[in-house]
C-alpha cells in the first residue's frame, strides 16, 4: 500500500508527524495513527496533551542540566547525596542508567552531548563552562568522567581532563574491563587486552 | 537500561503514552520522546495538536463510513463515480489500497471490521444494516465483496451474501489467483489449486 492519496488532510498530517520520528516509516506511522483513531477521544486527547505539555512545562535542572519537573532536579535537591562527587555524563539516559544501579550517591553533570567534529559538535556546544565554574567554586573533590568508550568519548574525556586537571580535584573514569556475564571468547580484543593489563588483585 | 525511576513525571507520562502504541516498547518510546524534546517547541506543539485535532475534527463519511474531513467523503461526493457499483471493504486502509490502483470507479462501503467470534465481533458491530438499506433503496446494481481471504473474511462474505442475495443485485468477489510477479514454486497450494480450477482463456 503506497500513500499517494489520503482520504483526509488531518489524517495525512498526523501520519506525517509520526513518520518524522526516528525509525518510524510511513506504514508504521499510519498504523499508529489508526490505532489512536480507534481509541476513546479522552485517551487521544491525553496523548496529544502529554506531548504538548512535555515541551511547554519541562525544566532542565539549573545545577546539573538533567531533565526535571522543577528548577532543581530530585537528585540535586536530595540533601543526602554527596555534593563533592560529580559524575559527568553525556545525556539524561546515562543519568537514568547509573541511577538504576543504585550504586552512586553523588551528583551528576549532564554535558548534553560529546565532542564530535564530524557532527559539528565542539566544546562550546556542551555544558562545559558550567562544569568548570562548579569545579572553580572549590566544593568538588572528585569528577568521574562517565562517557562512552568511543573515539568521541575519549576525545571529550581528554578535553575535560586538560581543562580541569589544574584544579585541586581527583579526575577518575569508569572501570573498563570484561562485562559481568560476558564470555571471554566473545569479548573484543581491545577490551580483553586492557582487562589483562589493568588486572586487579583477586578478592574472595 | 530499565526504567525504574524517571527524573520527571511529564517525561514518564509521555513515554507511557508512546509505549501504549502497538509495536512500540518502552525503550523505543523513550527514544521517540527524547527526539521530540530536542526539537523546536513549535514543531512539538504541532505534533501534539495534530493528534488532538485528528480526534476532535475528523469525520466519517455519512454514506460509506470512510474517514473524511467533511460529512461526505471525496469519493462519495465525486459525481463522476458510478453510484450503482459498491465495493464492500473492511476498513479505510483497504479503501486507500484499492484507490491507489486507480482501477475502481464505483463507491465504497466500509464495514469497520469483519465478523470474528474470537474477537467478539458479530454482524451487529459492523455497518451492515446501512449496507442493506442502500441495497433496499434499489439504486445499486452490483456489490463487490472485497474482504480478506481469511476464515473471518470468508465468514463475513457468506453472511453478507445470505443477507443480500434476495435483492435484485449482482454480488461479486475479487478475483483470486497467483499474484503478479509471484513464482509458482513459492505460491501456497490452496491459491495455486484454485488458480488452476478457475483458469481463464489465454488473452494475447
Amino acid at each position: 500500500m503506497s500513500f499517494t492519496e489520503f482520504p483526509s488532510r488531518l489524517l495525512e498530517e498526523a501520519v506525517n508527524e509520526f513518520a518524522s520520528l526516528p525509525g518510524i516509516g510511513r506504514k508504521t506511522a499510519f498504523r499508529l495513527v489508526m490505532n489512536l483513531l480507534r481509541r476513546d477521544p479522552e485517551e487521544v486527547k491525553r496523548f496529544g496533551e502529554s506531548i504538548t505539555r512535555l515541551h511547554d512545562e519541562i525544566h532542565y535542572c539549573k545545577i546539573c542540566n538533567n531533565i526535571s519537573d522543577t528548577d532543581i532536579c530530585n537528585i540535586c535537591g536530595d540533601e543526602r547525596r554527596d555534593r563533592s562527587l560529580v559524575c559527568v555524563v553525556e545525556n539524561i539516559q546515562d543519568v537514568m542508567a547509573i541511577e538504576n544501579t543504585r550504586q552512586f550517591k553523588g551528583l551528576y553533570h549532564v554535558l548534553g552531548g560529546i565532542i564530535s567534529p564530524i557532527d559539528g559538535v565542539g566544546p562550546s556546544d556542551l555544558n562545559i563552562d558550567s562544569l568548570e565554574d562548579k569545579v572553580k567554586s572549590g566544593s568538588i573533590n572528585e569528577i568521574i568522567l562517565a562517557l562512552s568508550t568511543t573515539m568521541e568519548g575519549d576525545t571529550t574525556n581528554y578535553y575535560l581532563f586538560r581543562r580541569l586537571h589544574n584544579y585541586n580535584i581527583n579526575i577518575t573514569t569508569l572501570a573498563r574491563g570484561v562485562a559481568i556475564g560476558d564470555e571471554l571468547e566473545y569479548t573484543d580484543e581491545i577490551t580483553l587486552g586492557r582487562a589483562i593489563n589493568n588486572r586487579n588483585p583477586y578478592k574472595q
